[in-house]
């Protein structure tokens, strides 16, 4: 193996969470949902490493709880992850934790395994119990149609209120041999994440041990599934997994580490954007730069309080670039911030600098927040060196619909 | 005098800021606004003590700082308040004080006073400059037109996206005499004031030192101004300012404290109330009560954060009682909170309690959402004897539309 940047290169491939050799996958209509895909498997051939980066919500749900058991039985070691959709399987108590271990039970019947060596997630509406017998005949249908192909029909199944699939897979090239990353995520509302995200799960057929492979979960999370937003909010379920499988004969150690948590941030980039992409009621993809920073902690802090502010996000959901807003939360968020060094650039216009507007510019910064895809950059003025990127959507009248009448 | 509650009463009495005596006001139209009142003036008979709380805002506006200064230099003292709407005068740079100094200054004039002794604030578009012509012609003229019924023009004056005018006043009475508190307030959007709210001001009849009415104004907005939000946000321009006439006869000293800071709550939470009920979009006040807390600032913040979430928020706009969405806010929201021992209450409904759902109740929590005013109360069921109360308002595509064209 080699460090990265010599002679490694890491393209894009099809085939999500089975892109890795060693894992199959399958998703099923099981009646969780009145319709629709409604429970997925991921299974590894055999053991594998396993990492899981967990909401930090105190009210955490079930499936949280009994997959931070697991891991921490097994040593890092799973073979397989059972996720449902349509029910959250929080703040449902004690019956709660007995179908999570249920689940993992049926699954480890299904494949052979102790259910120590299965993951369990949930996601839908919180508060709703899971019926027993529902999961159970989900499990035992979706084992027996696991495959290489099912790994799109695991992505579905995992979707709530998400308006499309998300799967990324990238082959690693080294002159060590070659591997892939592979992953599948959900996410739609109820997205801040702060140690954690929605759902992700990300595979891999490098051999990985268990320590490493959480660090560098840790790591490649912390600027991408970390880095989002859609509504500010962080969900009792937000949970990311990583398994890796080792069928691709590639060992990566310590010195490989950065090589690692690369290969993991490509899949986990492109899953996070998706997540904000498909955000409920966007419209656009934000992208939000803070520089100038003193601290790596004040670049982030002001780039999550623009990243969640209803009028930065309002005004680029109708294409108003109202600069103003964007120095009014860099000045409230609590990061250093001085109005006379402070820079607005919306594309690639500057709007306002050294304490003067530029509204003449208006029209061209209006015309690039037309696109779908935009960018705001916001300058602290105070001469620091650290930068931080946080991604967002724009606030439609569509979230509020959505989330209006999502449950009755 | 005497101490709160002995036989001491406080009534609602019509006449804003302009109740007190000692004070006349006026608003007029000078053209900042393309129509309706955009000038305000509050003016004392004789020179008062006053007091004021500004935005923490970093990107602070140049009123805020030039009525900062002339507090400081004056000694607590003032004669006038001028204020307009249409016009933020924030992030103007060095113009921008020039202007906020000139209606100072103005105003002085027109009045036969210092201008160090006149405060300036300023609401409307950040980053547009004030036109010193056209708030000159206003102050000029709202000075010929100061009267006891002005109070009520005032009030529109300093309206923006505001739907309605707030005012409020009350007469205490005591056995040691009679005096008034009357106030104003503007503020509809870009509300979440943390030292301060956007623009509020307040007048008494009661002789009172320039230290200790500073003192009862910061202990009245913390339960107030304070504790309410429409959006999250912080202005650069949130200001309130207390000024006391003594033309009552009535004097306020260190032992009428209590008494002093009740009375000012008493004007300051209706207006405050005032700006939620009128909140861009809102079609229903919110109550949210945060109870159990281990201490008084674990009780904010969760009463912040409830009153915050947009999935909290537009829940209740649909009318939906997802206690879930109450459950996971005070989860994730730092501070702490114990699952099995939270309660959820909508209206007098509980809906969550002991880790239990009472889902058959939905109907009945369903009901009282329907209307106007609405409670919601939360205990983090840690068993602290803390508690804590915000006000907050629905979230409406209303919003979405208002904030996504205020501006263009």
């Amino acid at each position: 193996m080699s460090p990265v940047g010599s002679t490694v290169s890491i393209v894009a491939v099809s085939g999500g969470v089975t892109a890795p050799r060693g894992f199959t996958a399958a998703g099923v209509h099981c009646g969780i949902k009145a319709r629709g895909l409604d429970l997925a498997l991921v299974v590894a051939e055999s053991l594998s490493s396993a990492a899981g980066v967990f909401t930090t919500n105190l009210a955490v749900a079930a499936p949280v709880i009994v997959s931070r058991q697991h891991l921490a039985a097994s040593g890092g070691r799973a073979r397989a992850v059972v996720v449902n959709s349509g029910c959250a399987n929080a703040c449902t108590g004690h019956a709660g934790l007995e179908v999570a271990r249920l689940m993992a039970a049926e699954a480890a019947r299904a494949l052979g395994c102790d259910a120590e060596e299965v993951l369990v997630a949930s996601t839908g509406v919180i508060g709703v119990s899971l019926d027993p017998r529902t999961v159970t005949d989900g499990i035992i249908r979706a084992a027996e149609v696991l495959g290489d192909a099912g790994h799109a029909d695991a992505a579905r199944a995992i979707m709530t209120t998400d308006p499309f699939p998300k799967e990324h897979a990238v082959r690693v090239e080294t002159p060590g041999g070659v591997f892939h990353v592979g992953g599948m995520c959900k996410g739609s509302g109820m997205i801040e994440p702060r140690l954690a995200t929605m759902l992700g799960f990300v595979t891999t057929d490098a051999t990985v041990a268990p320590e490493l492979l959480r660090r560098a979960l840790v790591d490649a999370a912390e600027t991408t599934f970390n880095a989002i937003t859609v509504d500010g909010e962080c969900s009792t379920n937000d949970s990311v997994f990583a398994l890796a499988s080792g069928a691709s004969g590639v060992t990566i150690g310590e010195p490989d580490y950065e090589l690692l948590v690369e290969a993991l941030r490509a899949v986990c980039q492109e899953l996070a954007l998706g997540i904000v992409r498909g955000g409920e009621g966007a419209t656009k993809l934000v992208t939000v730069h803070v520089t100038g920073a003193r601290t790596y902690d004040d670049a982030k802090q002001a780039a999550r309080a623009i990243a969640n502010s209803l009028l930065v996000k309002t005004a680029i959901h109708g294409g108003d670039p109202n600069w103003g807003r964007l120095v009014a939360v860099a000045g409230r968020c609590g990061s250093a911030f001085e109005l006379s060094g402070a820079r607005v650039v919306v594309g690639d216009t500057v709007l306002f600098e050294q304490g003067r507007p530029f509204d003449e510019r208006a029209p061209e910064a209006a015309a690039h927040l037309a696109g779908r895809d935009v960018r705001v950059a916001v300058d602290l003025g105070v001469g620091g060196p650290e930068d931080a990127t946080m991604w967002t959507c724009d606030l439609s009248a569509d979230y509020v619909r959505i989330n209006a009448e999502y449950r009755t």
